[in-house]
Formats: structure tokens, C-alpha cells, sequence
């Protein structure tokens, strides 16, 4: 076993402390600092459920709280409003009031979705992340974005609201589908490519290591994008500045998930193939060398990781890129590297460079 | 015409002011500070737009700011996700981005359902208050409450979100339906009975003054309640302690309103209704003296409010009054009177005394 490791989200008065190792989500003493009037509700996945709840609702009951269990389907598509009803009709229907504590257990559509449902449930309740998933553990989890989907667009409804703790259990990754593990790796890579090259080398030693769930190598790796996530989050907790930075990829891969239906792509997977995108226009932009752009997609490639963006016809990435929520002024602004570990907000780019760079990894439509 | 005040609302960097005066509503340099990319979407209801919506429309667009304009249904059933929905819809058409300031224009149902678009609307975007009703402009525009109901309970789903300013334009009332004029009066009589006996004496002195939309007198309501509530949100913002007062005649006020469905009786109308209840609590519990009672309801009944509730089934009140959302810790938790100008919150409530208290104030029902 891993030792346990302690980083802290510093936010003034919302400050709150994340807790990394391995077989911590049914230690009872992780959660009772946060239940305040005895009671829980626990949202958690169809597919987390058989493997963690009955663990988590043990740890609770320990310490006298008395649990509800509100379990959605698995899946991006629970990041609705429907789904969110449901979660607050079972809240009203237990009688939470506005100190029960809510407990995210699973994902980042359960983080997500669930944090939203404690932001707004009867103006904010307090809430626990307790991240299942190497997305969530090193991304998702930590900072206080919390949203549900809109017909128009990804993450367009949601707010800003701290948990008051995360407690990444990386025992919990042994059970994660292959194909999860690489899209939380996407994520991984990212905080490397934006903020940190000795990571990111790292990375390119150790990837091996990560598919093959090593605890040390997953621990390192959780620990350190929470070091670099902590630290951005810190100084920019609403995304007027730095924080904009961890979006890199996602402008593209936003397009991706949103063009192909929720779901169909999953979300580390789009940001792998918009990385690609965005390292290319780093590129073009004359920002990256040519052997960093090689360097970002052999990197990618070894994770098991798209390094193409679907066929989907030109106008049409265009056309989703314009929603994205980071546009300013009507805009499209880029996260652009300048070398691995360094990046940037550009809003000035030339159109050309981004079809050419959508267009260069991405197959023509039939 | 009166002189233009400003009060402000001390709430560290998200302080704010209230403009309270005549011809505010469409003065160009009252909007301007608060558009910071050119755009705003004006949120209205149908009752509203046809009288005021021109005259803001043209105060933005003076300085040049592009203006979009979302009118919805007038009345309480716009306090729904259906509706809320329509309002991102419009807003993501209008491709509306995170810093297009969103003005609330209207009373109390255009100001909860606008700010809380505005607090979730790609996670926040600044949003002005602009209270077209004597309700909205004593209360439910200041103060960063914000909700939309939900099947199970009124204002069961909002946030905590600060305007950047609230342009109360008294002139505005001119136009205000006598019934709303009188349920607006029912929070400014609240006002005084928690927190200010002189105004309380202020207020049986010119009732009648207000009841006749004297200017002089309706902005000096206007302006005290402001300074009221202003002082209590400043002390607790996200009501952990004294802002719980605010609730004076709400607990049994939601469940009137819940029981009778949304907009049957007006907020304010229940409320009425609720402080009577309350201050019957008060005396039972020993707190308050008959005489305190009988001037409550002397001032509730010259301001043409409701004296007593619905009828409806005493376990119906008591079932919808423990949803309520001030519940703590599954006991319904009571604002109560120790003389007019001096409330208290209590938690410890002999159930017969609430009983008592609805029945003596409510017809039987058939």
C-alpha cells in the first residue's frame, strides 16, 4: 500500500484538501469531518454501484450518518437536466435538507452531475468527491467545476462550487475499463504538455507502467496533476486567467464530443485528438518546433490514444468551436503551446491555420 | 421627482449598489459599467415588456452594447426548468458568451429566474437587477437569492448569486397591478415587524400614502427596506445566521403557496397570511403579547393583505411546511416575534402551538 498523501486546495475560507492513496474511500474517518446534520445522500453510477457503494455507505454509517443512495445510469447522457431532476426529486423525497452532505461517488459525469446537484440543491448543499476514475481523480474532481450538457453544447450549464474534500482512492483504477484508463490519461498528459516538461518526460518513460496499473507509477501520476491542478485552480478559481490553460485540446475535442453525440467519443479521447489539433496550430502559429509536435503525438500514440479527430466535414468543427464556452467577444481563443510545458491563450489566429490543422488530422468526411 | 440614492451592499469584492429613485430605468450611464463585452440579453416577462423593455433596450444600446431581448410568460409558472431552459436556449442561439451581462427585468418571478440563468449560464455571467415590482424592488432583488421552484417545493433549486448593481426605479410602480402593489407591501411590513419598530410606526402612519403610490413615501419604503436587508445580507450572506429573520411568515407563507399551486395566491399574499400565523406562534409561545398581535394584524389588514390562510387540511400545512427548506436537522425551525422590531429564530416548538396557531388563522376546511 501506498502512503496516504494530503494536498490542499488553497481557497481562503473554501479551502479544502485532497486525499491521494490507496484504500481510502470507506475510511470513515476521510468523511466524517464533513457530515454536518447526520445525514448523506451518496450519487453514484450504475456501474460504480455493485463495486463501491455498499464500501462508502459502511464508511458513513460508522460515524451514526444515515444514508441515501441516489444511483443514476452510467454514461455522459446523465449529465442532463433530466437526470439532474431525478437526483433532486430523490433529495426532496428523503427530506434532505440544506445540510445534508452529498457524497460524488464515481466518474466525471457523476462528479459533474452530482456537484451541480449540491451547487444548486435548495442554493447549495456541502459535498465530497470521491473520484473512482483516472479522469476524475486527476481532473475532473478538483476545482469546482461542476455542469450538466445542453442540447446546444457541452458543460453550458453549471457553476463554480468547491467540495469540501476529494478523496482519490487509487486502488479504485484496478477496476476501471481499459479504455477509461487511457482517456484519464489524456488528461494526465495534458498537465505535462501545458505546465511541466520534467512530468511530462516522466510520462514518456513511465506510460508502460501506467497502462499496466502500476499503484507507484498511478499515485505518482494522480499526485502530481493534483500538485499542478491545486496550484492553478489557487490562483485563478473562476478561469479569467491561468486557469483557462487546462483547457488545452478541449476547444477541438468539445467540437468532437459534441459533433458525435455525448458519448460516442469519450471525453479524454476527444481531448487526445484536440491536442493534436492544438499542438498543430501551435505549429502553424510559429509557436512549437516541428519535433515538439512529434514529441505530443508519439506521447499520445503510446497511451493508446487518438491522435485523428473523427471525419466530420470542416464547416462543421468550425460551427462548434464558435459556441464553445470559452469564446470571448465572439472570438475563438486557443490554449497554444510554446514548447512542451509551456503554454498560452491566443485569440488572434489566422482561420486558415485552424481548418489546415483540423483538416491535417482529421479524415475528409465521405 | 426624488433625488437618486445609492445604497450599497457590502459583500467584500462582490459589493454592489442599489440605485433607488424616479427615471432610473432607462439612464445609460447606470447599465454602462456593468457591460463588459458589448452584449446584453435582456430577460423580461410579458406583462413587462411591452412597458419598459424599449426604454432599457434603448438605455443599452446608447452606449453601444448589442442587446438581445428573451420574454417569457408573466407569473409564477415561469419559475420552472422549462422555462429556464428556453431562456439558455435563446441565450446559446443568440451565441451569448460567459461575459454577456444578463438584466433581470421585472419583479420577483423575472429576478429569480433570470439571476439563476445568470449564476449557471456557462457557470456565471454578470447580471444586473432592474425590479419593476414593489416586492422585487424591497426584496427579492437584493440579496443574491436566486431559484426556480420545483414540483415538491418552492424555491428548491437556486444559488447564492450577487448582482453587480440593482436599479430600483419607483416610478416603475405607477404601472404596478393594485393587487401586487398591496402583496409588495406585505414584505415591506415584514421589514419593520423583524428588525425596526420607528419604521414599523412609520409604516401605520402611511399606509394609506402608499395604498395611493405617493412617490415620496414609496421611495422612503423602498429605500429603508433596502438598507435593511442590505445591512442583514452584508452580516450573512448565505444565511447561516441572522438573514434566516428574512423568513419571517415564510414557513407557513411556502406552504400556502405550495398547497394552493404556484401563483393561485400571490408571494406576498401568503406571506401575509404567514406573519399572522407567526405572531399567533409568537403569543403562544410567550414571546410576544396580544397587543403586539392585534397591531400585526391591524396593519397587515389596512394594507388590503389576507388575514388568514386557505383552507386547507391542518396535516396538509404541517406536511408542506417540513419540506420547507429552512428545516434543519428535521425540525421546522419558526422566525419569531419578541415584540414588533425584535425577531428570533426557534427550533424547539411545541408542535400543539403550531396546530393552534394555523387553525386560529385559517377557515375549516369543508
Amino acid at each position: 500500500m501506498t502512503t496516504a498523501q494530503i494536498l490542499q486546495v488553497a481557497l481562503a475560507e473554501r479551502s479544502y484538501p485532497i486525499h491521494i492513496g490507496e484504500g481510502l474511500l470507506d475510511d470513515p474517518a476521510l468523511f466524517a469531518p464533513h457530515v454536518v446534520a447526520g445525514r448523506a445522500a451518496v450519487v453514484t453510477d450504475s456501474n460504480v454501484a455493485p463495486l463501491y457503494l455498499a464500501r462508502v455507505r459502511r464508511a458513513l454509517e460508522a460515524g451514526g450518518t444515515q444514508v441515501v443512495a441516489i444511483v443514476v445510469p452510467a454514461g455522459e447522457d446523465s449529465k442532463s437536466w433530466q437526470t439532474l431532476d431525478r437526483v433532486f426529486d430523490e433529495l426532496l423525497a428523503a427530506r434532505c435538507d440544506r445540510e445534508t452532505l452529498v457524497v460524488a461517488l464515481g466518474g466525471g459525469v457523476v462528479g459533474d452531475l452530482a456537484g451541480f446537484a449540491a451547487a444548486v440543491y435548495q442554493r447549495g448543499v456541502p459535498f465530497v468527491q470521491v473520484p473512482t476514475t483516472l479522469l476524475a481523480q486527476v481532473d475532473s474532481s478538483v476545482g469546482g467545476k461542476t455542469a450538466i450538457n445542453h442540447a446546444r453544447g457541452k458543460n453550458m450549464i453549471g457553476a463554480f462550487y468547491q467540495p469540501r474534500a476529494v478523496i482519490a482512492d487509487v486502488a479504485a483504477l484496478r477496476t476501471l475499463p481499459e479504455r477509461e484508463l487511457r482517456a484519464g490519461l489524456a488528461e494526465v498528459i495534458k498537465h505535462g504538455l501545458i505546465l511541466d516538461e520534467p512530468f511530462t518526460s516522466w510520462l514518456e518513460e513511465n506510460i508502460g507502467r501506467l497502462l499496466k496499473r502500476d499503484a507507484d507509477a498511478l499515485s505518482h501520476a494522480v499526485r502530481r496533476c493534483c500538485e499542478i491542478k491545486a496550484q492553478v485552480v489557487a490562483a485563478d478559481e473562476r478561469e479569467s486567467g491561468v486557469r483557462a490553460l487546462l483547457n488545452f485540446g478541449h476547444t477541438f475535442g468539445h467540437a468532437i464530443e459534441t459533433g458525435q453525440g455525448y458519448g460516442s467519443w469519450l471525453h479524454g479521447e476527444a481531448v487526445a485528438a484536440g491536442m493534436i489539433m492544438a499542438a498543430e496550430l501551435s505549429v502553424r502559429a510559429g509557436m512549437l518546433s516541428a519535433a515538439d509536435l512529434r514529441r505530443v503525438q508519439g506521447l499520445v500514440e503510446r497511451a493508446g490514444l487518438p491522435v485523428e479527430g473523427p471525419a466530420m466535414a470542416l464547416e462543421r468543427y468550425l460551427e462548434l468551436m464558435a459556441v464553445d464556452k470559452k469564446a470571448a467577444r465572439g472570438r475563438v481563443r486557443f490554449v497554444l503551446l510554446e514548447s512542451i510545458g509551456r503554454a498560452r491563450v491566443r485569440g488572434d489566429l489566422d482561420d486558415a491555420w485552424v481548418r489546415a490543422s483540423i483538416a491535417s488530422h482529421s479524415p475528409k468526411p465521405a
